[in-house]
């Protein structure tokens, strides 16, 4: 086998890869050619072969010579010709495959869990498919060429004016479009500030990094591995407690809705981490991850607001729109624009130039905005249902934070937490408890540990959140545990 | 200023921001708030209010107070109303803007030379717009929900099984999808085998890596950021010198088509890689960057055909669709899977699923092939007017290579090539001499320098290239320099 592909360098079709290195003439060559390649499954059940005068000119051979060939293969059986569709692999029972194909492996996706209450994901079922198919039409027609060449690392200045009017109006962010830079979400956004890409150029901002003591493993992991170690710090009724910052001249913060315990940070603890930073050089790493989901008519403003040069604001459309799209934005203080930038490479290596046109079109044609407030009142009506069956099925359980967000965290009786997510296991409820949320370095006597399980009621399709939050009142006692 | 915006974290508006602190009743503040966020630039000219009843139910306020806030406005001349388009932030002269706007820079985006001859792009004039959107609405139209939830980090399997199919089909590429990594591109590859992207973390693959002596700049950088040596292997007639590995265990190819200097990689040389590969348990990575565009009727297979167990295969969409989707594909040996996906991380936090969903449409669908086929005619046609324009213009300069790909390279006399791409640039036409894809580690004993210039003929539009190739021969003295 191997050695025909090496002659296969040789003599070969080139959209179908052919060898006609055989004896006895062109027409058996590539009978012989297109048998073996059906046989060793290189032309897959169903495969449309190319019009006759098309393998003709690619292989350098007479017309009639393709003809003849496909003619005698569909009197074997290797393949079918059929009025309007073309000639065709033939479908077969058993289809053959590779003789050196290694066992058919599990699905890498195992099936989900029966009902899915993790945070992390806005309704999938909801993502608002013909407004933005709108919206990527209207943008991939009305695109100049040069869109399609290379892209500018900063992103399309489009997404970036878009982004600039939106995040104004809806975030209180001040920017401008040159002080922002598209990425591909919040991991990449941390990748190209700490320098996890290349280790050898001097990163935009450096570690140690102070992080809240409760928030996402990944996020740590993910610095960990680039070097930067993660400091906890405290949380309390007001937020993250900045006055322990010490020596660490970066912090990562979640303002408009600590993750995941689900408080904002107080005005005051807005207005102190802001004059720390002022006072000491430091800067502000702001994940605004669900900023726009807030139910009680208080929606905090973006920390960036408050200084633009001391915060680092970071968004993205995983929990607004879907994860699948893979976009997200910084907005930068000036004097890291050109180090973030030099990171990302010298042109648009990571984000989709269609689809951040299409996210530009998006945003100015009031879709973001329609889809957004859909959403809002969607998730709000999920919470208020949660709270209610709490309410009726474990009235002692708490459910603690503003309503906002995606997910809600109910505080459980100390010491139950374990049992609870087990509980929850065994009845095909997938959640996690707010042990797997707390940062390892945070000692226990700065910062008591909690016991609760976070609710992602943003997850499961809306068909499927009644059922969800049966099957989790069912696991939750009636009484206290 | 900043005062303001610190207690906008007490009463605001949700998708407008607004602040309601100010004495004198609620249509008062109203107004006011409205006011200050027109005169802030914070609510850009021509930016439609939400409706009456949407921000009153934001804000909490009775309906008439919102519209007689609008109406007041509208009074005063900051808003518009006009019927069927809403209330509207006025268009003004001279639009007002944050006081603390820095100056307006130049546009990030400088002037484009007269005439791009710089190799690495596809001619975006070219896009297939019609047949992408066709694939891309079919693929979200049809997609189950869970597309637009977390993605797995090996990519759609639908894209992988496309792949499987056409990379077996036109590039001798033989695999199977769980053998696929999709990703970003080529750098993105890189970034992954090499293991720029997480220090700590164990690399799929170390260095120093074995490269031909001339190639891609930007890849060496790459590398070498990521703390990964690279050692040039000289090139002669046949292609890469394989029988100079020393003790390098990976090596980096393009065999189909030697990038710059347009040789395919000898028939013996495929074998003694693959061989060498074997027996000092070496990996060959291949890099395919445009194995589909091939003129002469003799193709060439992937490399990896040979041995799928040595050679990592990597190609992508970029120089056959277009940079702007970001989308590449890994070919991995079984062994490298895990470890790549590993270094890809938990979710697809990369390349756009819809787009991968698209592109996997638009290879089934036959509209990839289709594409394929007319950009080879087009670049075809192309390089036969470069070749028939110097045979008349410039008959002592030699166009070396095979027909192939969307790049040639010039071979010019001995000490000219500086002075001809400077001549180029005085006219207008930007490109590279030769010296640009020359490894600085190469010694000049090994692999003597060699005088060219590499013309991109694919990068201009079609309408574009006639006068780019008469700049280029006006450029180019009759006789021998």
């Amino acid at each position: 086998m191997a050695k025909s592909w090496v002659n296969s360098a040789e003599r070969i079709g080139a959209d179908l890869h052919l060898e006609l290195a055989g004896s006895g003439g062109r027409r058996a060559a590539l009978i012989g050619a297109l048998r073996e390649a059906v046989r060793s499954g290189r032309l897959a059940p169903g495969t449309r072969l190319p019009p006759y005068r098309s393998l003709a000119a690619d292989l350098g051979v007479a017309r009639n010579t393709v003809a003849d060939a496909y003619a005698e293969l569909v009197a074997e059986g290797w393949l079918t010709a059929r009025q309007g569709s073309g000639t065709r692999v033939a479908e077969r029972t058993e289809p053959l495959r590779h003789a050196a194909r290694v066992p058919e492996k599990a699905p890498p996706r195992a099936r989900g869990p029966r009902h899915d209450l993790r945070q992390g994901t806005p309704d999938a079922s909801a993502f608002p498919r013909a407004a933005w198919l709108t919206s990527y039409r209207r943008a991939v027609q009305q695109a100049p060429s040069e869109v399609f060449g290379p892209g500018d690392p900063a992103g399309r200045v489009e997404l970036r004016e878009a982004l600039t009017e939106y995040l104004a109006r809806a975030r209180g962010v001040r920017t401008e479009p040159d002080r922002i830079v598209i990425c591909s979400g919040f991991a990449h956004a941390l990748r190209l500030l700490f320098g996890g890409q290349d280790r050898a150029r001097s990163r935009v901002l450096g570690g140690p990094l102070a992080v809240e003591a409760y928030g996402l493993p990944f996020h740590w992991e993910l610095l960990a591995a680039a070097g930067v170690r993660t400091v906890p710090i405290p949380l309390d009724e007001h937020g993250a407690r900045v006055d322990r910052l010490a020596r660490e001249r970066t912090v990562l913060l979640t303002p408009a809705h600590q993750f995941p315990t689900g408080g904002p940070l107080h005005a005051t603890r807005r207005a102190a981490v802001i004059d720390w930073a002022r006072a000491r050089g430091g800067v502000i790493v702001e994940d605004d991850y669900d900023g726009e989901f807030r139910y009680d008519r208080k929606p905090v403003g973006a920390l960036q607001g408050l200084d633009p040069e001391r915060v680092i604001h970071i968004g993205s459309v995983s929990k607004s729109l879907s994860p699948a799209l893979r976009l997200g934005w910084m907005v930068l203080p000036e004097r890291y624009v050109g180090d973030v930038l030099a990171a990302k490479g010298e042109r648009e290596a990571w984000a989709s130039v269609l689809d951040q046109l299409s996210l530009a079109d998006f945003i100015t044609s009031g879709s973001y905005d329609r889809h957004v407030r859909r959403m809002r009142q969607r998730y709000r009506s999920r919470r208020d249902r949660l709270v209610a069956a709490l309410a009726e099925h474990a009235p002692y359980i708490e459910v603690t934070g503003i309503a906002a967000g995606l997910h809600a965290v109910l505080r459980l009786p100390p010491g139950t937490e374990r049992s609870a997510v087990r509980a929850a296991a065994w009845q095909g409820i997938a959640l996690d408890g707010l042990a797997a949320f707390r940062h390892p370095q945070s000692p226990e006597t700065d910062m008591p540990a909690r016991d609760g399980i976070v609710v992602g009621y943003a997850t499961p399709s809306e068909h499927a959140y009644g059922a969800a939050l049966d099957a989790l009142c069912q696991v939750l006692p009636p009484g206290p545990l």
